[in-house]
């Protein structure tokens, strides 16, 4: 496996802020303080009934090696700050608590899929990255899985490198599309580092080298007769490339004894080509040569291409799945919730004059509960840290803003959705495969009901308060009203 | 400095496909063969007039590094290729030239960008690159340049780290948003890299820390007296933020003689508060604090803003900027356009049903044309590599879609506008800071016409082909069609 970021030192990769403010809490008595950060996210991309957590991976990496350089001391220096912040940012020592929403689970807004624990310093410094690792990777595995969902079972490649916003982009996107369910990428790097299965066979290019489409063709079928996929929309899809196509699969290889893979459609009307080429493929004697669609697709024009009756056996997404370019932003977000003093905890919370901005605070945990008959799952709810929940006994849940909607569950099973990932500056984190998280983001997508994977104003949800949390918000809201 | 790409090894950063037809053209006949392939875009984002070029000096980085590790030979090993295609990767050793527009031009779709001229093997695997460089980073120095024009002089601050696709997104992303006009980022690390301003002052996390608005604000006034702007709506921003913001500047700064810097507005109604807020500053006497105003921000809602009065003296773009959330995708693509043989170079083209995917085939110059007198660019000519411009003698110019629209230019003066990058894999590239590439843009922008520049329905700024050109590609054409 390839080293991507195991060694990359992205510390200072940190809004200026952070820093301003660390070195604020370090002279006027919040040195020692421990606060506690919830990232939560407010909306799903697309406006969809769920997102996918993923990125985290990475964010344990970059916590593993948080330290600062010599360079960046004196960067810092060349700022203005005075050399006892600096001397504690040279010894800086990661002491954070950290939980996390494992990847691939299927998470909701408002609730906490990343929590910190630890000196307000620290867990403020980390805030920039948090962010980057989990809102990128949460948005690509999001979308993709639209797009796998619509393409009903066929598979999606990622094919969107090159149009990525940078090169993590590229590779961290990749990965999280394969988390989302493509069963692999253009992307070489990603396989090379995560075993995420790259493919790919020839660009216009190839075509226009040769002296001809066919001799093109020809070279192709004898250099890769095992795998051999034609892009027949260089020059004329249906009288030129599936023709030529059918001729190299008859004269190069037949007598090897070999079957084409397929032919890939690039440009054009694709349902329309589609079906023509199935239709040209069919009656030379090649039923199972596969048609593979690419060009702008994402998951509207696969449901639009395939309820039009298209013959397209595969599709390779590209900028929009690797972009997720009708929802690009992924906004989560990172506030600090309580503070520990020597009377405890202290919740905290933001009001906002925009309603939604309003925060839930206290240390909490969320619990995920099932119905035990079908395994489906039925609402989260987020509870204050010293609540836990007895499945044995019935628990009434209710509506946070329509606080007399209320249901009594019974027969539920329920698990804790946060997991510790370090625990006092400690790496406690499991890493699993691509494969392996992909697989568990396929079970517990299973576990949500259709109405909620709708793609169109799909079912909202449940993530409920407990009365205990409830009360605590309404009191800080009043509070802070008078 | 600090290093952030120099030592960055990228080369398995590329499409699988790229590697598939390196191997084909080693194996049949085209080791050696000479290539030439142009970068170009078809359609500005946003439907804006002119596009700004950027990513050009980590393409030369990503250029500078390109080799194969044990690592990924035993990589590519496992994928089935063959040793004697191994070997040449093993010792491979980049040959091509290229040109390139330099960063801060404005560019217009169809015309080549950059331009690769080498071994048909290697020009084809680093397309992926070339890509992913120039496209991340010129649709965020476009963005960021809209968003600056927006703002009609007052100054605005890249704020988007944390919603980036990723660490690069954020690093390059911050680097491009100075070229198109930023004054600085909240990304640190950019500012180490590049020396591009990091600023920032304070999140809602610093004022909740405190036990009250008012201490926290007084903290951060004592620390920085000379940088104090505060962040006044954590809870309330007209009875709470701003009243308590006047107290610090009173009883804080007044006696140590310091003025304030300005109060930040991070949600509600911002031009409203912006209204209101203003006036309770002037009438406390400080008419020269400024207003600072965030939250998803952009050109057309800081348009709307202004349009109404808002009394914002600056602005932190964030989201909508860094991942160009409107228009998410540079749609730059690389193509084979010639092929050297004995007889000298082949154009070559790509026919596509789709029309505006036909390329411009063949080796290529391009001239900007300047108006003598007002120093305006007129058009941007796409010529054969042997056809030179003499600005003495008149040059006729056509549309080469609606042929009979002519017009004969007198008193101008040309440009070339691509440079040499590499040469026969040298580099030959001058480093620039990107503050002088934010100078050479706004230089470069002011030779635009009002009419390009405009955000809505922009006057299409020509880019037309040489006579020669044109009728060597309407012969390809027509070729192919029969």
């Amino acid at each position: 496996m390839k080293d991507l970021d195991f060694k990359r030192n992205l510390t200072m990769l940190t809004d200026f802020y952070e820093i301003t403010m660390a070195n604020g809490y370090f002279k006027h008595g919040h040195k020692d303080t421990i606060a506690y950060f919830d990232m939560f996210f407010r909306k799903v991309p697309d406006d969809g009934g769920f997102a996918i957590m993923a990125g985290l991976e990475q964010l344990v990496h970059y916590l593993q090696n948080l330290s600062f350089s010599d360079e960046d001391i004196e960067y810092l220096r060349g700022r203005g700050f005075d050399e006892d912040f600096l001397d504690y940012l040279k010894n800086f020592e990661f002491k954070c608590s950290v939980w996390a929403v494992p990847e691939g689970t299927p998470v909701f807004p408002g609730e906490p899929i990343v929590k910190v624990k630890g000196p307000v310093i620290q867990a403020q410094l980390i805030e920039t990255m948090v962010l980057i690792c989990i809102n990128h990777q949460s948005l690509i595995a999001t979308k993709a899985n639209r797009v796998v969902r619509a393409a009903e079972g066929r598979p999606v490649m990622e094919f969107g490198s090159r149009r990525a916003q940078g090169w993590d982009a590229a590779m961290y996107g990749a990965r999280a599309a394969v988390i989302g369910g493509c069963v692999g990428t253009a992307c070489t790097i990603c396989d090379e580092a995560f075993g995420t299965p790259a493919l790919g066979t020839m660009a216009h290019s190839w075509i226009q080298l040769f002296d001809s489409e066919l001799e093109a063709f020809e070279a192709y079928a004898r250099e890769y007769p095992d795998d051999c996929t034609l892009l027949v929309d260089t020059y004329n899809t249906l009288k030129s490339g599936v023709p030529n196509a059918i001729k190299v699969f008859d004269t190069v290889l037949k007598p090897m004894g070999k079957r084409p893979k397929g032919i890939r459609i690039d440009s054009g009307d694709i349902t329309y080509l589609s079906i023509k080429a199935r239709k040209m493929l069919d009656e030379a004697g090649y039923p199972d040569c596969k048609i593979c669609a690419s060009n702008s697709l994402d998951e509207i024009i696969i449901k639009d291409m395939l309820m039009q009756g298209a013959k397209v056996d595969s599709f390779g997404v590209g900028e929009r799945m690797i972009t997720s370019s009708s929802s690009p932003v992924f906004g989560g977000v990172y506030k600090l919730v309580a503070v520990e003093t020597d009377e405890g905890d202290v919740p905290k919370i933001k009001i906002s004059e925009n309603v939604t901005k309003i925060t839930t605070p206290g240390n909490k945990r969320v619990y995920r509960f099932y119905e035990k008959e079908t395994g489906k799952a039925i609402a989260d709810l987020i509870a204050m840290a010293d609540e836990t929940i007895d499945p044995s006994q019935p628990y009434e849940l209710f509506d946070p803003d329509y606080t007399w909607k209320r249901k009594t569950v019974k027969d539920f099973e329920c698990r804790e959705l946060l997991e510790p990932v370090f625990i006092k500056g400690k790496c406690v984190y499991k890493e699993k495969s691509v494969a392996e998280i992909k697989q568990y983001c396929a079970d517990q997508i299973s576990t949500i009901w259709d109405e909620v994977l709708r793609f169109e104003y799909p079912h909202t949800y449940y993530v409920d308060l407990s009365q205990k949390l409830w009360d605590k918000k309404h009191e800080l809201i009043n509070q802070n009203r008078n």
